[in-house]
């Protein structure tokens, strides 16, 4: 049995509790698959460079195969005695196949660059991972706003009614943010998928190791070149946080409208059995407990950020042991996002949107008054800050006497300009037909990126082309990585078999 | 089978993965106790009200006591079909006895007010366990300080050196910050301790229940009394996050004094080698790394703290599906804070202290020109600012010429004063003397709270009655709750027994 | 001029641009005249241990009166090549006075206790202004909540129909919560108010000062003993700054409540105009911006909460400049919360409530389910369980036909019965109707916190009570602090006019 | 007068102290010069697409120059009743050139876009400005490392001993980390420098404005394109903030560095005088005050970044009033990052450091041992656990026996060798001498990256190379924005003195 593997220079060992505080064995599981990779690729390299035996290469493999199989069956022993996973397997190798020759495995590296490579590995895994999810979501809302182009609806400001507008308008308005999220992912992925194996523990080692090998056998895009940096470094860590956290900000937001929008009261949308939850005790509730969840975990990916910050305040340069701690969180937000995304694919992909609800609220709201103060500067060549006025004083006036938008005579609408211009104004009679003609108003709003139906149309078509393009972007990567891996894992049989 | 408990009013349930999403069942597990007792608490009162007779009682009781005892044996089957623990338990007893009889053991209440009820329960009980590791580390830094109430020490401002003081005089500042750590806990529990029990969903039941019996079974102090506010706020995990942020910040603090002291350049401290980690690389190294991962755990309960204030912020009134997520965020940082203590009692515990190192240190330190300035006060009739203006000079003059602190001559202090004051100052020869002297100018340093030995044991004693008296006041709070939950254990056997 | 106060030992002057970096004057204004009383304080307990004649007391308080002087009349001119306000006011009274009186001015204490005296004896007071808004709201709250103990309204769970009950109830929720806080800032008072001063740099002093007659001149309740705990740490700051971030999260609460019903579809609640804002375009807009920006506010409290955990994290222990930065997030958070409050007064003081819309949503709602369903368990002997699924399902089909609440039939109802339980159930004619019946349900309703009218008026009655025994723990508090002030100020001038 | 330009549709005014809570007014100074740019800008457009005529774009034009021309001038009157500064503004035009002219500024656009197309003009110029800052640090460690690659250095990991480097290692592991800041800011600005303007409210408008011409003669980039997207979102507020709060994080580390190393036990660097502070009582102190404020100011930027956070979480889509809460924590975050930038870089500009102390410290270390470890592997054919093990075994009775690492026997090590391997290794007497001379052993440590002077002199070059590519990237950005600037600013004098 191989205890203390490392602990050579100390004499006493920590108790069972104090190991366990001190040991990162459980947030490790999920760097397990990218450590025996590393370490896979950095013997291959020692190998190489003439530094061990291809005997003794294929014997450190073997054995390294070994434990992944286990893993893979759930059959490896856990034990919170060694300080993190890069310990066991160590020790296993150790154990296995003696000291004598599983004792070079860790020639030339330390845990330092060890933990930073199997961290930058996963962490894009996880991003591209992620970034998938958020594509999905993406051409989810696409599909959404196809339907409904033509869905009239109120657009809020201060939660109060604003403008009309489109149904789908508010979908693509998700679908942009959406897509910056990508691109923040995509640009940190840039920043994330570099080696810094060959650091070792912060200055670099005498074993003649070629960083560049290890660096294309395990896929990356370039080194972090500086030993010290490589081993100190965070910031990636801090960076995919930060953007998780915007991500779920923007998240929250959607599942708010969803919230609002389920309510008895404006009854806009209906999420699907299959993502409500009811009452243990009223038996007439339909919650939206899923997007309630959603908007719920936001605080995850904030907690997780501030976590990662508050660890690296005011640290020394050089590796410390409280970066240990960069896992958990991370791990916990990108799992909180995830399945968060995974949700709003299913909730968006179900929802019972009511059309009809959305539409006929426009009736009993001053929506279209900006509309009117508008056509009131063309018809009347009043000032757009006049119209404003007459159009307030109208409003007002109308909301006392509990008259409709679609109600106000054109005579109320002349004593109102009276009243704000000091004199008289000659309307036409058709003007406040034409404004409460809500499509053909809406048909006016040519700006771009109005949400009228055929901006909606025209804005879909352009975001479905990006979507294809960020998706063949995002698998070229998967592609890179993965060949690299397959490549690996041949190698490593390779070995393995001529030993036989 | 008992599927779907409570979705009588929806069609269609969600899928495994959706299911998993809603669930909070592994968070949960930390109350599964809590909610056995709260409902039987609640199963009993119903009994005693006449809602149900003492047969259907004795059967609800026998169950839940079976679900209990399989968890103990780590038998208990874990599902995430169900939403939470409170589905699991309900589910199990109304599939063993019958929806006839095991349908009344959720008879006015909710899942909202039983959740409140489970968690406060819990918090309590962390809130004690937490409180009683507080104390054990003022009290070995307490003892520790008793060893060291001689041992002199460089007090450092702006980590420079800033005067002459003892090593007990640094303990006995953790102790304070420490003790009011515990006053911050402590009144965090008066609010903690009150039964929400008895708000059911929001609005409370026309079922006769009592909720003052409810709330005397279970060891509360009070009745969260509002139905609306016992089922919405969670204040009481934000004060709890709050308190736990604010305890870490201060050991935080702690662990970079034993890391700085820990250093090759002071080495005033070394840790134990059970509290020390060396390196995979590096055979000399013997790294702080149980209390660099105290520092490192700061971040978890940051991060905690600004996950539950992210959570209620912009939150509606009455219960959301959000507050599911209270629970990770309060355990993680619970379990961070209770282990980093465990940790620096050990830590202090078996700290070698080289007060040697310490002393010696002094004598290459300027330390003492604060003493030199006031003793020129009192001396030579100077206001203080014109003899800081002299010593600050003979300091800079002394530095460039690297004369030591006790090495300068009376002489040299006179030219300063010419300097500075444009005049002479005629100085007794044993002045400068008298200053170098450390341990009788720290005897003259007579203020209250100053860090000399006579002060250190004045301070030391009144610590070690006050640690006492909290000691008291915490297991009398503990006793309480003891003395309910024994009161309740013997009622539930009897019940079961009399069934039989 | 006197430039360089304390710069004897270095030979070159920061650049204006460094200097304003380093100083902290305009944060410091706000304990300008804290410090002066601090000053003025010590010098007198000077002049009583006989280390300065009454002619210099004399000469140094007519110095600081005449700086107060100016500070109230605007003329006090601030220049940032001061560090602090702390230099500034010593530099203006040696420059005034000579150093040789004015110098001694600062005899026996440092920049480090003295800043800690002033920033604990302004948070006292802002604790206390700001409990004195928590009050106000408090009662307004109450005074609200009296007109409104029969005002029926939908209880909302996940913001969907959960019981009926009474707004009044809602109000008392907000009570209930706030007093909550204002124990919170009481507790915390009482860790705030204690003296530093003596502590000096971190050391104590041979000068003999009398720290208790300090304690005693400036309004304090006890001693922060220990000289190094006195001025490094900053946990009283994060203490009120967490409890400020738990108030903001309520308010954000309150005014989410707010903006949720004051929506068109709500139309629950109408802000005065008084507190509304309207558009720059949209003529028809009536906004809540009031109570959004008391939500935006939070913000404020929890980055300040940030800013200062961040701020001592891993500091060491001692005075660091660092801890400079305690003041501007503190200050923040006070503003922010003090004026939501304020906004939140007058808020509720003009709120127009439309009971009338609330009432007559009830009609719409299915929100008396759970009362039908605890009917059933009275009248048909069901258990809650039974009950429960039958009234889900009787839910469900009435939505699917669009029948309303108080239109489903009895037959319907057995209907649901035989379906669930598989046999019939013979329900009384009259139990729909009495479910039916709002108010009398309501009645029934009667666990203690339940919201009907009874169990409000009870509630509001012990309420008031309650905030008038708040109020004068809250006056005998500030009555003490002004008290001390009124001795200390007329001692002040005693001292001035004798010397002339 | 123009009182209440927006606010027709309601009766009452706010009180002064609502309005001034309400008001934005101060956080709107910043975006003052860029509300006149985009108003002046719109305002072309509308002219050239016919909205208004020549005449009357000119008056509008003349009156805003004369608004600018007072605040340049430090004339301009503030009042706080007006809610920002576009009320002002406009009511400033209205109040000079009546309101059938005046009235006309605001067609066709909303504060809603408005204020979101100052905030990225502004944010725009902040990121240039502080990517500008990051340079220049980057700049100057570049230019102290090239004095330093030969500057022997211990490297620390833990804080502790780990290898031997040089000190320009240390630099250049900050320079890259500090790339990578300014590569984050600048991916951020292709995100920001989008123009909003034309949104509207969130609706668009039926006037016939031109979007991409405003977005030309703005200097933007390309449009925020969906109306509601580019009214509602914060994002890019966000992101800045995030980059902030990492970049803060990167100078929190490089400041403790050098407040650790300017410890008097380390004495590795001294400030200048001109960044460091002295005591107000303390004579000798020479404190990294400078440096402990950026340290400190570190939570300036977390705080901020988690405000925004706040913020934005669980809003509803569209504009909310929380949004004007933006700026403050943006401002904030912006100048405590750009004047931590500039203090490091007048920090290393005159660091004084003290390369004999670095060097001497060596001596007394042990941290040449992973160097005899490897040698041990090349000599003894032993693999690497084992010669750690034996080195460890070594180091540990070296200690114990106060045996300093230069002082070791080859015979003390042959005997540890024994122990550990259990038989006898011969060793070269020139083995342990090698390593012992450390400036070889560095030279043998030829891996890519590491601390050797050679490999620090390529490094260095490389990162020269690269600072000039992005001051360039840096120009270009810079030159399209003023390009665009200048342009309008012609064309605005063109139109006004036109008129004359």
């Amino acid at each position: 049995m191989v205890e203390d593997l490392y602990r050579a220079r100390l004499k006493e060992r920590p108790s069972s509790k104090t190991a366990a505080f001190l040991s990162s064995l459980y947030d490790d599981l999920r760097i397990l698959e990218e450590d025996l990779d590393g370490t896979e690729a950095h013997n291959i390299m020692l190998f190489e460079k003439g530094v061990m035996s291809k005997r003794e290469l294929a014997s450190i493999l073997a054995s390294l195969e070994g434990i992944r199989e286990e893993w893979c069956e759930g059959k490896l022993v856990l034990d919170t005695k060694f300080e993190d996973i890069h310990e066991l397997v160590e020790s296993r190798v150790v154990e296995e196949i003696g000291i004598e020759i599983g004792g070079k495995l860790h020639t030339g590296r330390s845990r330092n660059d060890q933990v930073a490579v199997d961290l930058r590995m996963r962490v894009r895994k996880d991003l591209l991972n992620l970034s998938d999810k958020l594509l999905d979501l993406i051409e989810v809302l696409i599909k959404l706003s196809e339907k409904h182009s033509d869905s009239l609806m109120i657009l809020y400001t201060h939660t109060q009614h604003a403008q009309v507008g489109v149904y789908a308008q508010y979908l693509l308005s998700y679908v942009d943010a959406l897509i910056r999220d990508f691109e923040r992912f995509s640009d940190c992925f840039v920043r994330v998928n570099l080696s810094p194996l060959g650091a070792c523990a912060i200055g670099g080692t005498s074993i003649p190791i070629d960083r560049d090998r290890t660096c294309e056998l395990l896929g990356f895009d370039g080194l972090v070149e500086n030993s010290i940096d490589a081993v100190s470094s965070r910031d990636f860590a801090v960076e995919t946080a930060s953007h998780l956290a915007t991500l779920m900000s923007g998240l929250s937001r959607i599942s708010e409208d969803l919230i609002l929008w389920s309510t008895s009261e404006f009854g806009y949308v209906e999420l699907s059995d299959e993502f409500s939850s009811t009452s243990s005790v009223m038996p007439q509730k339909k919650n939206p407990c899923s997007v309630e969840l959603v908007r719920g975990k936001t605080g995850i990916a904030y907690g997780a950020l501030v976590n990662l910050l508050t660890m690296v305040k005011g640290l020394n340069t050089g590796y410390s042991r409280d970066l240990q701690e960069t896992k958990s969180p991370l791990w916990t937000s990108f799992d909180a996002a995830e399945s968060s995304l995974e949700i709003l694919v299913g909730v968006f992909r179900t929802l019972k949107v009511k059309a009809d609800r959305m539409r006929s609220n426009i009736a009993e709201s001053y929506a279209p008054a900006v509309d009117l103060a508008e056509a009131l500067t063309r018809e009347c060549d009043l000032s757009f800050r006049e119209a404003h006025r007459i159009v307030g004083e109208l409003i007002r006036e109308s909301v006392k006497s509990k008259v409709l938008f679609n109600q106000i005579k054109t005579k109320t609408l002349e004593e109102a300009c009276k009243k704000v211009l000091g004199r008289d104004v000659v309307l036409s009679s058709s003007l406040l037909a034409t404004v409460a003609d809500i499509e053909s108003d809406l048909s006016r709003r040519v700006s771009v990126g109005s949400p009228n139906p055929s901006e909606a149309r025209r804005m879909i078509a352009l975001r479905k082309k990006n979507a294809k393009i960020l998706r063949t972007r995002l698998s070229d990567r998967n592609l890179k990585i993965e060949k690299a891996r397959k490549r690996l894992m041949t190698s490593v049989r390779r070995y393995i078999t001529k030993r036989r």
